[in-house]
């Protein structure tokens, strides 16, 4: 029984407000042994005193020791289990780059390569062509018909894009064309099961076609696809959680996640004040808030410790714009770990905040790692936050008599 | 799903070591209310060093309140969740004596016992009788003789003893011939299903010979059979985590049991610092390193309170011949608790340090229960030990993208 089973009886229509506010990649670590992390290095007046009213705990996003992707970690967060809840890569790559992806799409992840006079592979990558060299070859590619179907051919970055294709009875129950070494030939697609074989006949015919049109360029000459995967059809937020949910996201990836569990992906401004204004302006049309603050993981990444304190700083210092909404439940986490030392994505728990009147609270606390870890709420699965969140809103009655 | 199968598809082969280093029994009580553990009241300066750098828990080894045999807190030490992975009695009777048990082996547990002219049980361990006469006894039953099967007959300790069938096609799925009560007569052995009554005649054949053998010896005139099992053919270190794995363990229970998940059990002297020497020897040839010190336990089985404070500070004034290896994660830990005040298992958390690049670090801490209790890694299961020492060890891809 997932938590989605045990909630679903127990969900009220309340007129309580929850905001869920990510800091992508919050999680950290002290630059040197006995340090302090990012996050406790920052000066965060405005988090500490909601955890003064609050409770602290460390969440983890999959597993002890495992490192979370964005999808699952962000999955996790919205209380979907990501062992149970998989996107395939395919339609994970289309949702990122902001792609519509429909209920019966197949999605794939494409690359341009090389390949020699007898066909075989010389370079996976094509010697990662320059992003406008790759939309100008999947223009190319776009001029591809295939009878019954609609083809899209979505640039990504460099060598990489997206194979979109709509129709009817479509499946992602394929094989991947990629020969995984070099000096052999590309694979053609073989269909997993019986119903996959109609979707195997039109990607080669794609594949045949992108042969022909690709034959006289250098170095990208040909194509591997990789990832078959059909939009997962997860149920949304209004269906397990009864929430009208909004969205306020910059980047394409969280954009499309948001969209996926039918949530309403709102326009907005980057930078974190816009992102928080934006809330502002539509704070009386949802009663569920996802606002995504990229610039903490893209910190983490450059392995800049300095910088990746000034984005919690900023964040902290426009939280007064969210507070005086009063929101009944605001949170604030991460989706994951990236401490600037690691400069990569990491599997440490993740300090998290919840706010509401029915808090233990937490005397003289600073958000961060140790006293989070130390804090009322303790630790748990990062798919537990939903249901916390759920119960101080009052959106769940009792359970039994 | 297990964690195995979440592992299994993002390991990664580095370079990385880990060293889990187990005290066994080392989780422990105050001698009186409010005082210290075993533990805290050790001088552990190099176990403290490490612990600032580090990360300090405290481990569930089965479940709350349960306390654990040998054999399960072990394999939970090792990832093997011992709810699922089962080691039937008569096997881990053969491990513990160090027998080579093989794949398609039946083991049991023997008793000597004490039946009366109507063949009634009257006592059920014939009196507890020397080692010296379980072993002339066990000789005088290793004369049987059985069609088809070589037989084995171990002494063990006392009146008890393993029996080992080695043949084609035998079977664990038998019933015990111990009637529970006195005043009952043996029952006979018993197939549970189809396949085993080949087995059950074999045994019923061997019990018979046993009965004719020792009708005159006095007072352990007849046996009893309980445990049935086959090697349990769990998946090895190498299968579940890609490790190359080695054993430094002087009691055969351990050394079996590393064995049996394919482990290379090493050839080593029994004192702390020769088990670690053997480490220092045979570095270069592994990535894992199971290193198990058994004296912690069997202080605390005595009721030695200062005996075990002892061995611990015997381990920590040892430790820097491991620690100037440099592993890449070092864990110490015990499989389970073994009080001094209690002079048994026991079910209470076992205090847990990993040293790794990648900690949040203790500030001035102690390794010891209440300071585990507070560590920044929390409290956990003991299977979730290995996954974690994987990512830290960097031995563990993202999950999803």
């Amino acid at each position: 029984m997932n938590n989605f089973d045990t909630l679903k009886p127990l969900l009220l229509q309340t007129d309580t407000k929850i905001l869920l506010l990510v800091m992508d990649g919050l999680g950290g670590l002290p630059r040197e042994a006995g340090g302090l992390t990012e996050l406790e290095t920052a000066r965060t007046p405005n988090m500490d005193a909601l955890a003064a009213r609050g409770q602290l705990g460390v969440s983890t996003p999959i597993a002890p020791g495992i490192t979370p992707g964005s999808g699952p970690a962000h999955l996790s967060l919205f209380g979907y289990d990501p062992l149970q809840f998989v996107i395939g890569r395919g339609a994970l790559e289309a949702l990122g780059i902001g792609f519509d992806l429909g209920d019966q799409d197949v999605a794939a992840r494409g690359n341009f390569c090389t390949v020699d006079a007898h066909g075989h592979v010389t370079d996976r990558r094509a010697g990662r062509i320059r992003d406008e060299e790759g939309k100008r070859l999947c223009q190319t590619l776009s001029q591809i018909k295939v009878a019954g179907v609609q083809v899209f051919v979505e640039p990504v970055k460099e060598h990489r894009w997206a194979l979109i294709l709509r129709g009817e009875n479509l499946s992602g129950d394929l094989s991947e064309t990629d020969p995984g070494v070099l000096g052999r030939p590309p694979l053609p697609v073989q269909a997993h099961s019986k119903v996959a074989q109609h979707t195997a006949d039109v990607v080669n015919d794609f594949i045949a076609q992108a042969r022909e049109l690709l034959k006289d360029e250098r170095p990208a000459n040909m194509i591997l696809l990789r990832g078959f995967a059909k939009h997962p059809g997860f149920p949304t937020f209004d269906q397990v959680y009864g929430l009208k949910a909004a969205a306020v996201a910059v980047y394409p990836m969280y954009r499309g996640l948001a969209s996926l569990l039918g949530m309403n992906v709102l326009d907005t401004g980057a930078s974190v004040e816009e992102e928080f204004r934006t809330v502002i302006k539509r704070w009386n049309d949802f009663n569920f808030f996802y606002v995504h603050v990229k610039k903490t993981d893209t910190m983490g990444e450059d392995g800049n410790f300095d910088g990746k304190v000034h984005v919690i700083e900023e964040v902290d210092s426009c939280l007064p714009l969210l507070t005086a909404l009063k929101p009944d439940v605001l949170i604030l986490t991460g989706d994951h770990s990236t401490p600037a030392t690691y400069q990569s994505h990491s599997w440490h728990p993740v300090p998290t905040l919840l706010a509401s009147a029915w808090c233990r609270g937490e005397a003289s606390a600073k958000y961060g790692e140790r006293d989070c870890r130390r804090g009322v709420w303790g630790e748990f699965h990062a798919s537990s936050i939903m249901p916390e969140a759920l119960g101080h809103a009052g959106k769940l009655a009792r359970y039994g008599a």
